[in-house]
């Protein structure tokens, strides 16, 4: 007997509270209303809850009535700081604030997964931990204080999904290997000597020194990488000068690296600090480098993906995919680096709703059936564990 | 007999001149009071005027009771908007306004000249136009229009100075040949298509192309230009970019130029022109160059310099010098480019009452004691003028 | 009953034909004596063949006693420009001549191959195209001209191996998806004006031309290539100049462009030329580029490739690896553009006989042991090849 | 009673010296015929020679019977590996060596002038030690180890002369302040790790850190030489790579640099060396400079110079012209950085008899018109020298 087929009754419930989370979003590391709200609706449902996990993290237990592997199920619930410019009745409430990546989606889907499971709790092989996190949007992220202050305690496998809007409703994506990427960041500091436009040779001009380095970056890639590799290094501003006629004295730059694995990742901070050690020596400047390492790289094992996937595959009335990988960022990867497992797609495009924009738009929306094929997942994963571990 | 031994009585005159100017600048081409203060005090005189040439620039004519050639003396009358930091009584009372380069010693020291000369029209050989100046600090200048407008009209010979606070009281310099520089300025602005920094390969990068632009830009300097000619070429502003992990799709450049010779401008305008055309086509943007013509390079010819300083050679208690060339700009070019004469400099240096900080810092001072010897110079010119003209 | 079995009773005759071709090795598109040693071998066997196909090409022609699909072999035959050092009594007697990339190895397990099956004719359900072909070292290589001369006409499947001096003698690798790369070449011819070394303003400096061309070249692959895709842009050689104190009038450039998709190709050419175009105008040089198209990327089909994968893990002895794409290339790539198939790789390496050196090394050598394999892998293709049609 | 009036008739020997130099060139530091043929006409005069001054040189004295200071005249005599392509009876009889410089004009005017000071040696106030130098054309040139020996000793003024091909005969030309410059050479050789031309990351591209390198000198100019003076930095050759596809694991480039000041060669080696040291940490190669110091800057002072230029301007059928500086170099800087005196021009051109070719051109050639003017001009310094020290 398929729990699957007990969703959709909850249909009404999981829009309600997915809707209610959208016209109440809050900002990475600020979600206190939300964490409440997640830890109270458990509690309601007699599930035990363990609060303030790693910040506003939120735990809940499922204990199963049988022996079997404990699988923890992730949904993130921080919104972001873009004004909702959706003509809706749930639009956001909260004027610059907005759900705009779809993690009220993520959350109404735990939410209804942990009901539909608690009233099967005595046929369940085996545990799931509900695992609420906040702040998956700014970094150093939720994941890994949660991980640390003890949500994988006793955990198997792991489990996450994301809503996408590129994916249609009905369909679930899945993506063996590197899915997303280690994203860093960087701040350049260039510090010259200014002067006159018309005596360059008094000066150490910061504008020269800066486009020489950003040029010779562009080797790192085409030179350095091995180009089985993905890899890129993009410088995102520059910020010199403050007239026409005056040599600048110090230039600004930042950007982004993006890797999937670690050796690449090395390899290019070690090129990156040589040609700014380079470019000092050659112009007579002083550059300081302030990198700040992203998520690590998101790698969906084989094994449970594929399984995952064949699950998903059997499942009526849903489409499945193979995602290619992003060159994003997602802290699921922490959960992965401890516990196999793997994170998914659920669709929810959905052009005649307006449910298309790209993640992160001011007019995002998500077509709230396709979390209906979200929750089933969810079920199906539970209700299968012992295959996977038996396999 | 000469008519320098007149001008030390009139000190006390010429210092309450400059000092009343001191404290109420006005900015290029707002020189409203100036302007009638002047012309007022070239009528007072009986100085017959001319008011609002081409602009707010005033004529006065002096005519020689005896025949010889016409001889123009300019002096300009416009302040910089800057704030005075000066702890002294004469401070500009007008707020971030104010006298820093010199100007109203220069109005101060032809309005004296004046008054001697008219005392001697009689004996005067020849006649002088008093060419006050206005707008000499912004283009496109004051000089331009009163041209245009008929200050030259009948001159035969045209002499200016400019106080300098880095040649001491007392002495005079000559520099012929090229004296000032031409100097331009442009704007770049580069268009691009911006996008996640993590899909370059969907963008075209405003920033990887400006960087190229000004790597590339060197090498007008370095390999198109005679190295036995001087020239700039200074990127002096690099705005792009808003933040980290967005490429972008936009940069402004702007910079300055400066020349002596007019092909060496054209052949860097035609470099620019074409290395612009080059990044367009190399990094599929579009870019529009927004560039100013500055004034013309200033030359004080061979013969009409070398015969001023001979003069100035002669006066008792005056040490004359030859100065470097400058590469900034001043647009006495366009006389000269009319009449032959020269441009010298009057020393006003003296560091232990602060007249030592450079032309436009806000400590900016001038010895009043350097502008007699500016006096002298311009009645020795006129007194002398037929030598000249018979050499 | 499977034919595998009777592969070890060919293997002196194996030995011998591959070290007599070992010693009579022949360039490409030169290969009169091996031609005629290929159909000589198999017409003694009573096996039809057509000779001088597209060139030095040799098809060879089976023909099963029951129905099914018609499956082409291919083995290559052509020799490198490379002098033999290894010291065995099988070295190339030809001066500068030598079977340094196992071609030798090729063919003689397709004609041991073509023997065995020629004995189970009747048995045979299906057609088998034997194509030997020439000319695979160098460009435009024999495939395309074989295959516009007929090789592929009937033929419902294609498979094809190389020899691997990395990988270890009984393993056999397989690489589904993108195997080669597509290897261009190109060179670049810079004309700009010569001149004396310290009149840089008189010349158009091609070593300065040629610099920042390659420079920019470097944002082609860092800038304008999908990160999630492999390309190479190198550029190997820079001639220009000819002494110290000239400026060079001229500079020559060549490279080469891998790639293995075709619009990522295209992309590359279209930059390349935009760079040189934009070089041309921003140095007032010309530029001319001379660029030749190498084989196509190699593509394994994953239908094709899986089954033969699945074939080799039920062959006793053999072990099975997944190889990593190359980036060289391979003119197998113009039959798998007609037909589906696989190109597989069979293990040759044995240090303890010095069969270690890489492919094109002068004391490049292979373990005949692992020939014995490969056969047997095409035996079991054309043994199974009904179950691939029916699949 | 002026010396010049004898010059004429001494034109036919003039010419046959100049001819049998012209017939019998010797090459730098080879010149064993031609110092001993200069030192055995200058016996032959009773003039007491010193042979084999710091090689290859030759002093001859005049002691003046009045008091007064002593003059040093320098001609240089070595020849070209140039091959004299004209069509003339006294073309060179040595196959590839060639005055192509003229120093054959130049030791025949200080031969001639050597023998009408020596009839005129009573009446001479002061002595003259007559200087034929060789090798001018090679570093590290004649005239350093001749001073070192003792050229100077006892000299008070050096004077000399330059033939010039692109100065018309009867035209004596003067240069006062920089006149020629400092010619250094350099050859730098990168060490990088070559590879295969698809693998870039497991090499260190030679090609790459040179275009860099060349990149970045363009700033030493463009940059860091103060606009006002005169430098050239020039890459004349630029050699690198084998093969098309395979990465080049060294690079060779050569040049020159150019400079008047001392300051300024010395600036430009700092930056070429930090520039260097940057280019190998941030592209992980290695990099030797090697260095050739040329001659220094030669200065003309002023005070000589126009002193000389005065006497001339008093000689009877003679032009004066001010010449412009050049970028070449000439060792005749040597005796002026010990001594002062000024280095002239004798023009030389005459299109209509194909003397008109540039300096070092295989058809060069003079006309011996101009050789007279030049010995004017010696006996005319000699004859005046008193002026020079009294004025």
């Amino acid at each position: 007997m398929s729990w699957l087929n007990e969703v959709e009754q909850y249909k009404e419930e999981l829009i309600q509270i997915r809707r209610f989370l959208h016209e109440h979003p809050e900002l990475s590391f600020q979600e206190e209303q939300t964490k409440n709200y997640i830890a109270d609706y458990l509690e309601a449902l007699d599930i035990p809850v363990k609060r303030d996990v790693g910040g506003n993290g939120v735990l809940g237990f499922i204990n199963g009535g049988k022996p079997g592997p404990t699988v923890g199920l992730r949904a993130d619930f921080d919104a972001l700081p873009i004004q909702d410019e959706k003509d809706v009745l749930y639009k956001s409430k909260v004027p610059g604030v907005m759900h705009a990546c779809g993690h009220d989606g993520h959350t109404a889907m735990l939410l209804i997964t942990a009901k539909i499971l608690k009233q099967h709790e005595e046929e369940l092989a085996g545990n799931v931990v509900l695992i609420h996190q906040h702040a998956e949007e700014v970094l150093p992220g939720g994941a890994k204080s949660m991980i640390e202050a003890g949500a994988l305690d006793g955990v198997d496998y792991v489990f996450g999904t994301h809503t996408a809007s590129y994916i249609p409703v009905g369909t679930i994506g899945f993506c063996p290997g590197p899915a997303y990427a280690n994203a860093d960041a960087f701040k350049i500091h260039i510090q010259g000597k200014g002067g006159h436009g018309a005596a360059p040779h008094e000066t150490r001009d910061a504008i020269i020194a800066a486009s020489s380095l950003i040029t010779q970056f562009q080797t790192i890639i085409s030179r350095s990488t091995n180009p089985m590799d993905t890899a890129v290094v993009t410088v995102g501003e520059f910020k010199s000068g403050t007239a026409f006629n005056v040599i600048a004295d110090t230039a600004y730059l930042s950007g982004t690296i993006r890797t999937y694995l670690p050796e690449v990742k090395a390899m290019i901070k070690e090129r990156m600090n040589d040609l700014i050690r380079s470019v000092e020596i050659g112009y007579h400047v002083s550059i300081t480098l302030d990198y700040t390492d992203g998520y690590p790289a998101l790698f969906n094992p084989e094994r449970e993906t594929n399984w995952a996937k064949s699950l998903a595959e059997d499942i009526d009335g849903t489409e499945v995919i193979i995602q290619p990988a992003s060159l994003g960022g997602e802290d699921f990867s922490y959960y992965l680096q401890e516990k196999p497992g793997t994170y998914f797609y659920t669709g929810v495009k959905n052009e005649s709703i307006g449910a298309h924009y790209s993640h992160h738009h001011p007019k995002f929306d998500l077509d709230e059936d396709g979390l209906i094929h979200g929750v089933e997942m969810f079920l199906k994963i539970v209700q299968n564990i012992t295959t996977l571990t038996t396999d």
